[in-house]
């Protein structure tokens, strides 16, 4: 069956029959605006996503059950950058007509485990029909006290520069699913890149965790790359950084590939977008308690760099000669 | 000049260097996620549309300026019908990167000017390229007292069903460029209808106004249609509804165009979508206070039905025989 059959109450339905209720939800799908409450004394936090088919993903590459699971994690990512608490979540889709209706179904399916996960409530949407590919946007909503929200722009000078995870991961996946390979024919070491980048997991516990504790100055996700997204707190915080190319925290799997697949390049750990790690800054003194939280979080998390005074963001080599990336990460229209 | 050579942080920052500050509003535009307080004792309302090219508009019809205006007015729409006062919105854009900036400067202009007329701060947003259309996805959120917010469930048999304003201008509107007519070389007359469709004037301060008083029940928007959207508020108050045909308010231009025009219907004015009026139920003891507070507000509005135990929605005649309608309204797909 096509979605053109269904219609469009009959997809809301069958959207909205799989949804289950959250914190602070007073109405939820089915009238013109849901109604929410925020937890006494929280103040509200929102962001924004649009995901559009042979632009940010290709159907080729992304099964609907991963497809969904993303669509809603890169928006989380946002939340936890800020240290919120995600609740609430706006799903519009705008869908080619002959759309299987198992591909929703599955992209469905994929959304609300993501949003199960990590406590988010679906409350509307929007959906139409599409002349060309699919487009998917999401916004999320998700509370935090005042006093516990960290900014871009709170970085001091001297401050550690925080990563978790690996970075590298998603980019050189991409990599490897441009370059021909496809999800269903790879080995184990391709399979956990192209993991990263077609199903993120959204670093929100660590993130909340880490302002909850006060123990960071500035905090972003890394969807455009390191080097991109740490100079947003750099901008916004009227500094500049220096990064060491050696702390980068780089997986097996991608030290493996990169052996194996000379032309990809180290740039990618320093500019691939899509990691959905958070970067973040942090006084020297508090570095002890961050390892201790990182650990009980099951979370990996290291210093990478340093907070300066001036203004600019340079990368060094182990020898302190500076270093010149060929790449400064991901620009929409360019 | 092309979005393409602009670039994604290029647009942010372009439109960002045009919106002005709102109410509760922590940090907008340049982080994470967006910060916003709630006024005391408030809920949230949150909405979000989207529109897609050649789904929604047609930018032959659609000048920019008016286009911007109406992305955000059908949002502002929404949180009318639930007695809101609109606060903050969410901006994504997919462009295709051969759009001019000019396009874009006047969207912004229109979607900015909108903002400002019902008080609405822009707050965020996602940009990205297209490889089809334009894709313009708004999330509105808005603020309300809990005992104030109307919903579509609060219906009760023998209320009166009120419309604002007039019905069938915009759906006329859409039929007279659907044969070819063009915004640039028309009659003042289908100028006033082709205007309805294309920069519509959502009912903010008087939804707002009736759920302040506590004189409605219950309220919907007219996005699909009049049969559609008071089905929407008979089924979720397990009711139904006699709409008197010869009561629907039309306008002088609709019923000059229809004399000129005898292969359109008066059904338009039942199940045409898009005219943004409210449609609200309230107790016939409260008749002369609405009347009043229409006056007051400048909008007219008028009773065109009565709520009913059965749960069947009839159109009647000034005969009382039953009318038997074309068209039930718009549902997107088929």
């Amino acid at each position: 069956m096509k979605i053109g059959e269904l219609g469009e109450f009959g997809l809301i339905s069958r959207i909205a029959s799989g949804v289950a209720n959250g914190k602070g939800v007073i109405t939820g799908i089915g009238d013109d605006a849901a109604v929410t409450a925020l937890s006494p004394g929280m103040q509200l936090l929102t962001s924004t996503d649009m995901l559009v088919e042979d632009v940010h993903f290709r159907r080729v590459w992304h099964d609907p059950c991963r497809l969904g699971r993303k669509s809603l994690a890169v928006s989380i990512s946002d939340i936890a950058a800020m240290g919120g608490i995600p609740r609430w979540a706006l799903l519009s889709l705008a869908v080619p007509p002959d759309t299987p209706l198992e591909f929703l179904d599955a992209f469905t399916r994929g959304f609300l485990a993501m949003a199960a996960e990590h406590g988010v409530a679906l409350i509307g949407g929007d959906t139409c029909s599409s002349r060309a590919g699919l487009v998917i946007s999401v916004t999320i909503m998700g509370e935090q006290e005042p006093g516990r929200i960290v900014r871009r722009s709170g970085a001091c000078p001297d401050d550690d520069i925080w990563v978790t995870g690996t970075l590298g991961d998603a980019a050189l996946g991409l990599e490897l699913l441009e370059k021909g390979k496809l999800p269903s024919s790879v080995t184990v070491e391709e399979e956990h890149l192209i993991s990263r980048l077609l199903d993120p997991s959204p670093r929100a516990a660590v993130g909340r965790a880490l302002a909850e504790a006060g123990l960071v100055s500035a905090m972003i996700d890394v969807s455009d790359g390191l080097l991109a997204d740490f100079g947003h707190i750099a901008e916004l915080s009227a500094l500049g950084g220096t990064i060491h190319l050696d702390a980068l925290p780089l997986s097996p799997d991608f030290r493996a590939i990169l052996r194996s697949h000379p032309s990809s390049h180290p740039d990618l750990a320093l500019a691939g977008g899509e990691e959905y790690e958070l970067a973040f800054t942090a006084p020297a003194a508090n570095r002890e308690k961050i390892v201790q939280l990182m650990k009980k979080s099951g979370i990996d998390a290291r210093p990478v760099g340093i907070v300066t005074a001036s203004p600019e963001v340079t990368v060094v080599l182990a020898d302190g000669s500076t270093y010149a990336p060929q790449n400064k990460g991901y620009n929409h229209f360019t």
